[in-house]
């Protein structure tokens, strides 16, 4: 029955009311430039342009939606990536459209300021959980909920990183909307009091409001400043030189997990509330 | 004395602490591509690409910054116009970015959903607050500081409209990270409630994080759907319609502004904390 | 240095204060009877007695600690079993005890009631994480910090479920200091809303104390009652027959994860604040 296949209308049920799936499959399009057809069922996300140009150049595929707010490009195996911007806003709306096209699993490849002295720049860190910091989506859910990956996709990941020789820690990123804090000592101390391994825009909104569309999710992030140290904050000269060092590992990794994890993975199943 | 022309260092003057003016200096041109020297006194913000691409073509200047976060054009006269993207962290770190530049007034031409049944497509709003929904900013000031625009801005601003004839509403505007909600009965009626005159995702973040950095800011608000009414919610047939019927109107009203309020504008007095 | 190394130190770094560590070096054996040299490097928790009875007879070994507060046994291998007792007040006080010992690594071995129509008696959950419920530790972290396993951990005890062919369930377990609640309907609502898949006693108060103390820590819980179906509350007859048909495959599992998981497991780093 389509009212049990279609995991909005969980959440819209009252008759006569705007339809989220209906509007999600006419606003992905719009957002994006890409057909929904054109999407696999296998996503990438990313909020650099330039994860999106070599992700492009590998498989010789064409970038929809320049222009757009969203920019996408799919593989000819069906591995789609998506450069959806920055912030909390914006990790919301892809969330929502995505429940469009009921994606099977949906890995985020980020960056993050490094909050511990043993994260430094070029480490890996696969989150266990996101602090909804302000701007990560209390109409979802109430505060107490965790923002979570999805376990096995992780576990996935997880075993692409040792696979590969590539170190990865875990641990609990802040999210926040603030971009600007650095000079912050209050800020900066409330999320190393929390023990928080990283910080950045976008991973717990993207888990929770994942959790909401039940669509599988992870997140990969990359340390790209160390902001705790005067000389660790991100400048024009030190990002390119991180996206130069480990831009193209990332990637890799990002790419072998999502292209693979439809065979090889553990099956993740899909609750039902 | 420079520490007390500097706003920044109101809010950083431990000694030692990371210094968020040499920052914002640094990160400037790294988001936009744009040299310091180059920005002007008077700056259009705007989310909408195309809108970057009209003020381009007009004034036949270079678009910087494609690739990167935000894109930016500068005319002859100094007038610059960024492409800031979507949503409050991206409207926080624009406003703190430009405290690098010190410029005398932002207007951000930016589009809203009407929430009231006389609110219709092609109205213009000039928002005299925005409520502060969630993801806009608390980290600057506490919640039950109003986030304003200043008020010289916006009646040199209504004097523009008034001579160009152009008709225009003012009311508040709720302004929330949340993009899909259309469905959500009890979201909208909380915003009507509120008797909130539209819906957007910039203006309040824009304002309160202007007024952190004691940046004369405005906003005039183009009605580009009235997502209240079924058929009122936006799809991509109607957004290219709205946009071919009143983009124009709504960026030449934001030039004419911007463009001779440092001549004509009463003065706007800097206040001092 | 000792101070490095000691995780408790840096929460007592007061001169003068109480020492964390020497406190919970003389309580460990104060509260259960054993020895602090009879402890393994590896803790199995349950609150069950018959759970510790069938760990004893299968590695004929001694149960310490009758007429005290927690019993435990250890096999001459070095695993070591405790049971607690009941409640987040026990499963703080044996996280806190157990930080005498910095064991390697922590698996609970607990009961849960199902909240999903898809939990159903006999099945084996891995959560995800834990909500922290009334009673549930904010003296430890505050609120948004969540309370969650040790991914490392996880996902070894995932493997040894595959490997032995248990299938299981993820998800988020809601613990609460309160036992009777069956007849509440707005309380079984709320943990729906939440989307959680069980509710416990113990295992958020686990993870957040296990955080605290810097101990890697996991739970294995086994649906033992199905309370939002009337005749799914547990009772005397119903708890004998899931103690009978799934305890030694409960039992078993956790026994085979922790005896092995410091030969074949991924090295779980141990974080530095």
């Amino acid at each position: 029955m389509e009212s049990e296949q279609n995991p909005l209308l969980v959440h819209s049920h009252i008759p006569g009311q705007i339809d989220r799936f209906s509007l999600a499959k006419n606003w992905l399009p719009r957002y994006t430039g890409m057909p929904l057809e054109e999407f696999g069922e296998y996503i990438l996300l990313t909020n650099f342009h330039n994860y999106l140009e070599l992700f492009a150049a590998r498989f010789k595929c064409q970038i929809r939606g320049v222009g757009r707010p969203m920019q996408a490009a799919t593989s000819a195996d069906g591995l789609t990536m998506i450069n959806f911007g920055i912030g909390s806003a914006n990790a919301a709306t892809v969330m929502d459209l995505l429940s469009a096209i009921r994606p099977k699993g949906v890995l985020f490849l980020g960056k993050c300021g490094g909050l511990k002295h043993s994260s430094e720049i070029g480490h890996f860190i696969l989150p266990i959980a996101a602090i909804r910091g302000e701007g990560t989506s209390l109409d979802y859910f109430p505060p107490e909920v965790p923002a979570l990956p999805s376990f096995k996709l992780h576990k996935f990941v997880s075993n692409i990183l040792l696979d590969s020789e590539t170190d990865y820690r875990t641990g609990v990123v802040y999210t926040t909307n603030r971009r600007m804090w650095e000079h912050d000592d209050a800020f900066r101390t409330k999320m190393q009091d929390m023990t928080c391994i990283a910080v950045d825009m976008e991973t717990a909104t993207l888990f929770i409001v994942g959790h909401y569309n039940q669509i599988a999710r992870g997140a990969l992030l990359l340390v790209s400043d160390v902001p705790i140290t005067p000389d660790g904050v991100k400048t024009e000269a030190s990002d390119q030189r991180v996206t130069q060092m480990w831009a193209e590992r990332h990637l890799d990794v990002g790419i072998r997990a999502m292209a693979t994890i439809g065979q090889s993975g553990e099956q993740i199943r899909h609750f039902r509330y």
